[in-house]
């Protein structure tokens, strides 16, 4: 690619990213006649059109900031000369009332899990989830135990995973938030890839009590170490206990099931100013794919929505869902004030050096993903999805935040897509990393599954990878294939969000 | 043990707690004539003298609540009956200027790692630090192949450890608590016992920047994973940097260190009635000899100090240090007000159920640990510890978060006291576990290492059990015993404070 290469997402708006791999030099003639005044990096913002003082900096055809100082078309736009603009009011925000999604029966199947509950698992795990981190230490060797020992002898069972936490002991669990991290922990422990099967670890002198993690308390479903006479009784027990679920587990077959059975997480991380106009469109175009067949699909992150409310208050189905965005929006905005941070703690430097100028260019960027469907349902972290089409769950940004949370939300596969590349992986579910660009498929080729930088080299278009990425998630969801994350089995740990104090 | 047995730990007090295993009954009568009018199980307590409603109950000596209802004498004092006394005043403290501690030369040594900045070692581990969770997966499959392809080679190395935590991604860097969890992270990577030679693994985009936890980032010290091709380059580029490391510190020898080279940490958790009668007044008199030898001892757990705060204010060296410990003490009350929580979020339904009525009960028998010398200094969560003799570092009562803390202040061995029983346990420094009360012990045989339930019965003194326990801290220190936990290799997950929020 030696043309000078850039894209221009709205008609109306007054810089463009520039998309070849080296940038491009000062001097350089762009198409609509406009010479470069200096050296401008890839993913990073040329201005179309001279813009005054305080005047309006305008991509995906909205206000991404204002002018910090005159600046003359054919510079670079540097994220010093944005001023951000005032976060949007959410107090006249509007619902436009109509929208009936038209759900098709599912035209495609993938081969899942079903669960008792009605759920539909990705994978068949044994999950051992615990009331307090203190006990991690014991559990763990358990597991060592046996995955050596016992797994063996129950070939259809994927994999055996602690569902640990650092929550349960100095934790103030009458706090105003610990709703939330109790309501994840529990919502974890009935992942629809556990098959109702999770086995419980207690130490005996907790704040966070079995009972307010399951609904399931009895001989067959728990270990309490301090009931436990040393060591090698409790490692025992949790063992004999483990291996009856194991049994159970083992029963467990993949069958034919629709797309509506799927429960699919849409996060990015790591993002450029690639993500807006390659990936996260691809993925918002297989997100109103698998809507329209019925699934549950959701997307998050609070602060990275934020600057786009007034793109999704139209897009709520109803007053209820909108109010519940205000309540979610506004209970965030004060948690941060509260740590005296305002909503420009985000992007990362990474994001930065990616060419995206403030939280407001990636907002309108990360929207994207959420396609054009209705939205449908508005969550807490940690609440279970239920309705059918485009959800929102208030989660964190952080990418492991995210990703444990919408875990607790009940998503069996995650697509995630990343600009500057993470490893970032979950254990519970399968994680499907997209590439914004082609440069960094090319650097992480064993690492990223999909590229969707071929949209900016006009090599695929939105649609071509939009599909490629919904049959991808149907074999990923089979088993049929497995993502790269997944062969090297490099996972993070769970990170469950705790707004609320420790004591 | 037949007769009935009880302790009354100061003349004052109008409560005492039942030793006898399974309790007395009703009817028994005790030693001052106190006919018991119910049965009381063990640990718990019984009203020595009529108490009328809005009196006080007197333990150690000090108000521990008061009464809800009149009560008589022989009486089962349940917590329901004890109404909580507010808070200690911050605001009238006194510090008693005077206060020499009278140092000898110490008289004991331990074989310790001495390394480059000044500081000992206990154990000899090559660390692994990271500014961000995202690359736990690679990290942790990098040390499992180091362990098995290249550690057996460095046989003076105990250890390879991923120094994991959930921060880094989106976290509100500039938010005002939030040199909190950074200093904590780099006090980590700083661990007498990682020998100065710390490896940093970073993403590459994330928000917190390598040189925010490290002072010695260059290429021999960082791997940057966006700087990578690919998965094998990265694991490769960690296994050859680490190899580095592991042949520096395979050259550390255990040399002969006065005990006023040993940074001890000192914890309660399961805490029950017994423990500050037994364990912790034991503890108390270890400390005092290790500060009479000069080493630095810290004890923590504000919301278990901070009703004992009237004790702990006259022990505090000058005015410099009192101001540091109401900074600190306001600090977390004001932590808990945001969460709408109050101190009573401390004991836990274990604590209750081993016999202690409320915090102030509660804290009372905590900082008995802390023995009798003076308060040197007083220092923030993650701060390392540089005053020799006791410090109090204000970190949360959560165990495996106050360990975590502990650590990055320094701490090269500590000495945890419980009675409920907890697993918990540290994989940089070694933890001993003295349990509080017999019962305990003859349960856990094989977690335990000391009992000082024997001070109970009779059949050793605070000062013999006090003794048991410093010189088995110099033989753990030394490498010369190892403790049960440690046999196991049963380990928490590091837990690092962070009141700031998340993004």
């Amino acid at each position: 690619m030696k043309d000078p290469f850039y894209i221009q997402v709205n008609e109306k708006d007054n810089v463009a990213i520039i998309l070849n791999p080296d940038g491009l030099k000062k001097g350089t003639i762009i198409d609509n006649n406009v010479t470069l005044l200096e050296d401008i990096p890839q993913a990073h913002k040329i201005i179309l059109e001279d813009v005054k003082e305080k005047e309006a900096f305008i991509r995906y055809g909205e206000v991404i900031g204002y002018a910090r100082q005159n600046m003359d078309k054919g510079s670079w736009l540097r994220e010093d000369n944005v001023i951000l603009p005032n976060a949007s009011s959410l107090d006249d925000l509007k619902c436009i009332p109509q929208k009936n999604i038209s759900i098709t029966p599912s035209m495609h199947t993938f081969m899942g899990y079903k669960n008792k509950d009605g759920s539909v698992g990705t994978k068949n795990i044994l999950g051992i989830t615990t009331t307090v981190q203190c006990n991690q230490g014991v559990i763990e060797v358990a597991i060592s135990r046996l995955k050596k020992e016992v797994l063996p002898k129950y070939e259809n069972v994927d994999d055996i995973i602690g569902l640990h936490h650092l929550y349960g002991c100095g934790v103030a669990i009458k706090a105003k938030d610990a709703h939330i991290p109790i309501r994840t922990i529990k919502n974890l422990s009935l992942h629809p890839n556990l098959g109702n099967e999770t086995l419980i670890v207690s130490l005996g002198c907790e704040k966070l009590l079995p009972e307010q993690i399951s609904s399931n308390v009895n001989t067959d479903t728990i270990v309490v170490l301090q009931d436990c006479n040393g060591l090698a009784s409790m490692v025992n027990e949790i063992m004999s206990k483990a291996e009856m679920k194991l049994k159970k587990l083992n029963n467990r077959k993949r069958v034919a099931c629709p797309v509506s059975d799927l429960i699919v997480g849409l996060q990015c991380g790591g993002s450029d100013a690639f993500s807006g106009v390659t990936a996260n469109p691809a993925v918002g175009y297989a997100a109103d794919l698998l809507v329209k067949e019925g699934a549950k699909v959701m997307f998050s992150e609070v602060t990275e929505v934020r600057d786009a409310v007034h793109l999704l208050a139209p897009r709520t189905v109803n007053e209820e869902v909108l109010s519940k965005l205000i309540r979610e929006m506004k209970w965030y905005d004060e948690y941060l004030a509260q740590g005296e941070v305002d909503r420009d703690a985000n992007p990362t430097p990474g994001n930065k050096q990616g060419g995206l100028s403030n939280v407001v260019d990636k907002a309108l960027g990360s929207v994207v993903k959420s396609g054009s469907t209705p939205i449908v349902d508005m969550l807490g972290p940690g609440e279970r999805v239920v309705k059918r089409g485009m959800n929102f769950v208030a989660t964190p940004a952080s990418d492991f935040v995210c990703g444990t949370q919408q875990l607790a939300s009940g998503m069996t596969i995650q697509v995630f897509t990343t600009g500057r590349g993470t490893t970032y992986n979950l254990n519970l579910a399968p994680v499907i990393k997209m590439s914004s660009n082609t440069t960094l498929k090319e650097k992480w080729y064993d690492i990223i599954d999909i590229d969707a930088g071929t949209i900016a080299t006009g090599e695929k278009t939105i649609s071509e990878v939009g599909w490629e990425l919904f049959h991808y998630i149907i074999d990923v969801a089979s088993g049929k294939k497995m993502t790269y994350a997944d062969q090297h089995q490099i996972y993070n740990a769970l990170a469950v969000f705790n707004p609320a104090p420790i004591t």
